[in-house]
Parts: structure tokens; sequence; C-alpha cells
């Protein structure tokens, strides 16, 4: 079989694990950092600086392809990973999220309305309207009405071609009743069943996904139930969804905790949209195995470079004449080469090589991350590592 | 000395020339294509794109430099070689250029009025005011008022220390009539003996700047007057200016031909501004040896590229399924790793990566073209070159 998961150490007092999992477009080392290429490019970058950044893997998003340019034509000129000139790895999610989001961006009510029903209700908007069936949505490009299920993404999955490809769920946002978590739980297991049984092609593996909002009953519940859904055909792994959805981050390490632990061992654990890097460190500490996020991207176009100190935000003007890299020692194409004061000017004259150098830099920063979190749990150092990770984060720099 | 120039080969039948230029930065082979960094950058590249696509020396505009982050800032930072992290022969533009485009294009009157002496007054705008001694004009950015003279253009250039400085000139717009062209003339005459007399690094190559419009008496009257000036210093090189201006490409084509006749085989011969790739094949018959342009970039970020049958607009939706490189052959990262199709994808969803793909197949498309240029006049046969190249400009191609 072209899949495989192996657990190659677990690390002592801690959770953390290193593991290895077997695609046919290559072996991805875990913890992983994938970054996230949503219309069918990692934004400002060519896959060969995702090459040479050590990216194992990259996402493709379900929804955003199946609208522009299209699933059958990518289908007809030899699946995403041609279509998009990369050769490695790729995941794609089911649409789920994106839709969940739809439903809630537009909805016409304040944002910090108080009352937890009326925040359960957020998904019921005139861009998306759920039904036991699955998802009508409007497109966010054209507003022309699509449909959207589990039989359909993974109709669109298929067609796209990605190694890992997701489960079509229900998500929930924060806070939701634990009445509304529980249906929109069952609606997602009934999901995923459909999602497991319509697959068909072998050279892809399905990942399933937990859901339940904040409630621990109703992860236990999903895990159990994902498990049991399992007869002929296997989950190659178990995602985490409906994480990172607004609620105070220690709620979400709570949830992971909870979680991770209820997840049987010989699965890749997959903590979706998270997340900052501190996130990550940490919910590799509680046991997880791969993250996606458009963090480094996004931010790096907004001028927001991370460091081992914490984050800059390059337009500052404490910077404008600063000869430094973004951060000594950096070993990227863009820390190499251009100063803080460069990299500012392009900033400030919104010149497309500011967002081509700040993502260089910010995705080398978190793919460097995962690589030195790999090589401690190998030496038994990971929570050494952490600690001196936490603490730098706190240092103040020397001024310029 | 550290700045040189000699004719390898002189093309028979033709003033097709081969030669080279030595800078401190390294050597430069003509006939040249220099790409535009405006702002420091040339758009949507990084410095060893392009290396790798084999660019020989860059441009920067002094006028933008000027204006943001400043000349002086980025003297502190070591130049501007360094600043950018470009390592190879660098030219900087006098500002003339830019300032004369903020005398036109402010103008409340409409485009297309028909009064030649209307025309002439385009630059008497709020934006830039001349005088003798200099332009006052107003920042793009913010509206604040500054002034250049032919001094402060020398200065602006010494601090940022290109190999190649430009004389500061004045630009005449097409049509002007010839009194207007005349004064415009005489004011830069003096502005370029000025330049001449002020500039103090030995490390950096002055080039003059024939200006006179489009009156041949003016045009020689500009080569005379220039050449007479050398004394104690000389000009590394001698532009043409004021062409491109928004004239019929034949009154273009005519002038270039007439002032290169003029000028002295020992110079290189810079046209500036220009331009398509067939303007640059006819004009290097002409004789000429370098040129800069913002089409290859510019057009890139907007759909269009360039191919020996001529350019294609990407967006068209004859491209939407064609997994064709945009050039069959080509050699350049995106045709070797992305379809047609893929391309449109990425113009049609406003990716950062169209205009990065776009813009390193334009380059190579015009570095390639000025490298196959030089070997054909290396081999005597830049008139079969050339005759070959405008057949396949008018060649359909065949449909997908």
């Amino acid at each position: 079989m072209s899949f495989s998961f192996r657990v190659l150490k677990k690390s002592k007092d801690t959770s953390a694990r290193l593991g290895e999992i077997q695609t046919p477009h290559g072996i991805i080392q875990t913890p992983v950092f994938m970054p996230v290429g949503t219309v069918g490019t990692v934004k400002a970058t060519t896959p060969r600086d995702l090459k040479e950044l050590g990216a194992q893997i990259i996402l493709g998003n379900t929804y955003h392809l199946y609208l522009r340019p299209g699933h059958e034509l990518i289908k007809k000129l030899g699946g995403l990973h041609r279509f998009v000139g990369w050769d490695g790895p790729m995941l794609t999610d089911s649409g789920g999220y994106q839709v969940f989001s739809l439903g809630r961006e537009d909805r016409q009510i304040p944002k910090e309305t108080p009352h937890p029903k009326e925040r359960g209700l957020f998904r019921k908007t005139k861009l998306a309207k759920i039904s036991d069936e699955g998802v009508t949505f409007q497109s966010h490009i054209d507003g022309s009405t699509h449909f959207l299920s589990p039989e359909k993404s993974i109709e669109i999955q298929e067609a796209l071609g990605a190694d890992i490809i997701m489960a079509f769920d229900d998500c929930t946002a924060y806070p939701t009743t634990h009445d509304q978590t529980f249906i929109s739980l069952n609606r997602t297991l009934d999901w995923e069943r459909r999602s497991l049984a319509c697959k068909k092609r072998e050279d892809q593996s399905l990942f399933a996904i937990v859901q339940g909002g904040f409630f621990e009953d109703l992860r236990k519940k999903s895990v159990e139930e994902i498990l049991a859904m399992e007869k002929e055909k296997f989950f190659g792994g178990i995602a985490l969804g409906g994480l990172s959805v607004g609620e105070p981050i220690e709620k979400m390490y709570e949830m992971a905790s909870f979680t991770a632990n209820l997840l049987p061992i010989d699965r890749p654990r997959y903590l979706m949209g998270v997340g900052m890097p501190a996130d990550l460190v940490t919910c590799i500490d509680l046991g997880m195995d791969m993250f996606d996020c458009v963090i480094p991207t996004r931010n790096a176009r907004n001028g927001m470079l991370f460091t081992k100190r914490g984050p800059i935000q390059i337009k500052q003007v404490q910077y404008a004449e600063d000869p430094r890299p973004v951060e000594e020692g950096c070993t990227c194409y863009t820390c190499c080469n251009f100063s803080r004061a460069y990299l500012r000017h392009l900033h400030m004259a919104k010149e497309i090589l500011s967002s081509i150098l700040s993502t260089i830099h910010n995705l080398h920063y978190y793919l460097n991350l995962l690589g030195e979190i790999r090589l401690s749990i190998q030496e038994n150092q990971f929570l050494d590592f952490k600690k001196h990770f936490f603490e730098l984060q706190k240092e103040e720099e020397t001024p310029c």
C-alpha cells in the first residue's frame, strides 16, 4: 500500500512524537507544518522556493479550486500536482470549513451579540444554507449558487488528486450551545460515514475530522463513532476540527489536549488551521503531528515577520535604517541578502518583492522551527527545546 | 580605469555592433537590455532570479529613490547595490524624465488637444515647474515640494552609487514646436555641462543625453555641443532621449537612425525607454547598444506574455484549458513548469504568483532575444536573424 504511518520515536515526559507518513508523492516527516496553497498557489511563492525552504507537503482548498478554475479542468490537465507544478505530497481540505466561514461572515447581526443561541445560528445566512443532505452556498466570486455534500466534496477531491483528502464536516463556531453542537456533530458523523463510503481512489488517504465544539462528551462521542465506522475502509489519519474559531487560546489547548488523549496512537493527528508558533510548540507537546495555517504567508504580506524573539512589524519606523537582517543567523534567502531597512522600504512602497521576501522568511521560520522540533524529539530534548523557545519569546532585542 | 568600452565586432551591411562595457561591478556585453528597477526592485522578481535570467545590468530611478526611501539612507546603508542585494552593474537615470512626466500627466487639458503650442506647454503644471536653474516639483506620494537640478541629480546619483549615471536633462513631448524644442535643448545642454562639471566620483561613468525632439538640426546641434563640452572630463556613453514620447513609431526610427549616424563610434549608445521587441531589433540594426523599458515587467503584470510569434493576452478564454507552456521550447522556469491554463488561472485569481511567473517569462524573452542578437552579430548573421524575427512575428500559432 502506498500509505503508511509509523511513529519513529515517542518523547519521554511529553506526548510529542516523531513520525513518518508515506504517500504516493513522498515521505512526510512529522511533526509537520503544511503551507496553505488556497487557490493552487502558496501565495507569493514558487514551487521551487517551497522545495528549497523544505516544505514537505502543501495544501489546496477544495472550495476555492472547485469555484475557480474548477476541479474538472484540473483533472483534465493531469490533476492538482501537475497543474500547480508541485511533485511532493499534497492535501486538500473538504470545503466544509470555507462554507462554514461563508455562513458566518455575512450575517447581518452584531458580531458581539451576547446570546449564545443567536451565535449558534450564525451559519444560517444567505451565503450558505445547511441541511442534512449538504450545504447550498453562493460563490464569493460571482454569487452563483452551488451545492456541496460529502459525495460532492469527495468527487472534487478525487478529481484534484491530492495524496491526503478530508472528510466533509460541519464546523461549529465559538460559543455554540451543547444542543446545537450535538445536532451539528451528528450531521458531521453522518457526513463522515458518507465520505468514507463514497471514496473510490486507493491512491488517496481519507482523514476523519473530530468535531464536538468545546464539550468533552461530544468530542469523546466524535472519536468513538469515527473509529466505529471503520469497517472495510479506514481513515488514514484523524484531524481535530472546530478549534481556533474564536475561543480563548487556553480553551483551544484544553480541548486539543483532551481530544489527543482519546486518539489511537497509530494514526497521524492533524490540528486544522493552527496557528502561531507558540501554538505549534504547545500542541506538539500534546501529541499533535500535523498543522496548517495561513498565518506565516498572510502575515508576511501584512508586514509581520517572525523571529525567535517573537514577531516584528516591519513597517515600524525603528526599522527604517536598520541594516540587520530580520533575524541574525537566519539562513533564509531573505536574511542572507536583505536588511530590515530594505524590507521596510519594499513594504511601504507596496512592492510585490515585499510579499515574496517576507513569505520566504516566514515560511523558513515555520519550517525550520518544525525541523528543530523533530530533532529535539529525536534527541529526547523536546521539553528543553520548548522551555528555551518560550524563554526566547520573552526576550527583548538589543536596539540597533 | 575601471570603465572602458570596446566594439568587438561591427556587423556587415548594417550598423549593428557587438561591444563590451567594463564597469566596477562587471562586464556588460552589448547590445544589452536593462530591466528597470524603479523603486529599488525589478518588480516581482528577486535578484537571484535576475541573475539566473542572465540580466547583466539593472536600472534604478533617481526620482523614485530620492523620494523613498531617500538617497542619504541608501548611502548610509552602503549604496544602492548593497541595499537592493544586486552585485552586478547598475545604472541610475537622472530624474529628468520622471519630472517631465509629472509635468505632463496632471495638466487639466484634453489629452488629444490638437494645437502644437498647447502641447508644448504640457510641462507647465502644478506638479512640476521648470526654470533654467532646475525643476520644482511635488511628490506623487505625499505632495511635498522638492527641487531637482543637475547638481542635485548628480549628488543623489553619487550617493546611490550606480556604475553608470545620467546627466540631468529636459525632455520634450511630441509634438513640440521648433522654438520650444530649441529653448528646451539649450537648457538641456547647460544642464549637461553642469552635470559633467559637478561630477566627483571616479568609479561612476556619466552618460550624456542627446535631445532635440524631432528636428534634425537640433539633434545635430545636441550631439556637437555634447562632444564639444568634453575637456577635462568625458562622457562614458551617449544616450538618446526624447524618443518614445507619443510619436508614430516610424518617426522614432527615423530620428534614432539620423542621430545614430552622428554619434562617435567609441561610446556606447543608449536608446532610453525603448521598447517593444521589434523596436529593439530595429534599433540595434541602426547601431544602438543599450536599451531599458518597463514593457516586459509591466506588461507581465497585466497578463501580456511575449512569444516569438508576438505577444499573447493570457486572460483570453482560448487559454483556459491550454496545457502548453507560454512558448514551446522556451527554457525559462515558467515555461518548463507551468501551462497557459495555470497562468491564466493565476491571472484571473489575481495571485501574486501570476506576476512572478509572467515577469520571469517576459524578462527571459527579452534577455534571450538580446543574447541571440549578440550571437548573430558575432556570426555575421544579424540581417538574417532580423528577417527571420519579423517573419515569425507574423505567423499564426496552431490552435491547441
